[in-house]
């Protein structure tokens, strides 16, 4: 499937091995990641040479094209909240995960739309786990 | 107008100062703000109590039947992100306004979506000054 992978960028890097984690999980399971990118530890400095308009347009495309979204919400983000609203309002399958014990946005855990599940994890180990478990399901539903 | 006040809540207060003056200069005007309480300091203590299902379906309702959104943007948070890009897909004008030297995320300012304004400001005045310049553009166009 086609992921657009979500995780914070201006808001904060601190999840930045769960992101890699997660990311590499899914270019292993042969799933094609648009954002791959946004997991690596240099994406602040590669995106910032890029003008603003051209970043919105290129994720905006990706996030109307893709076949489903995994965000990483552990770090509040404007622009991950957007993506998922944007995404779930185009009737696109999403997944919310977050480090257990972190405080996330009631306008995420208390959000019944469908296609939406939201999950905690303990390590990466379960983080990856709950990525390949959903787009399994979706893989699944698809048939 | 009914106005959708749209601020950071879990993601951090810092700028609980500037909401309080924005919501009670859009009230002095004549404006139903319909999220008020977000910009009291005690909200954080108020809205613990409301679980979080009840709280996204009160809030999602609010941006589904607004006139209009203001948010102020300086502090990531998902809530606010997810509020602007649903009522952007409804077609409802939005306001994000944000302290000069903050970095946002570029899905808020290199979004060029019909609507949108991305606007900074140096200091509380200048803030209450973007909202209600916003605010009377709308009225005027409306007529």
């Amino acid at each position: 499937m086609n992921v657009y992978f979500s995780c914070s960028l201006t808001g904060g890097r601190d999840d930045q091995p769960v992101y890699a984690a997660l990311v590499n999980a899914m270019l292993a399971e042969g799933h094609q990641v648009l954002t791959a990118h946004l997991a690596s530890p240099e994406v602040m400095a590669e995106e910032a040479v890029i003008d603003a308009a051209t970043v919105y347009q290129r994720d905006i495309t990706w996030v109307e094209t893709c076949d489903v979204v995994v965000a990483e919400v552990s770090t509040p983000s404007h622009g991950v909240g957007y993506e998922i609203a944007h995404a779930l309002d185009r009737g696109k399958p999403v997944l919310c995960c977050y480090r257990a014990g972190t405080r996330v946005s009631k306008m995420l855990i208390g959000n019944n739309t469908a296609g939406l599940s939201v999950r905690t994890y303990r390590d990466e180990a379960e983080a990856v786990s709950l990525a390949k478990t959903f787009l399994r399901s979706l893989a699944t539903s698809d048939r």
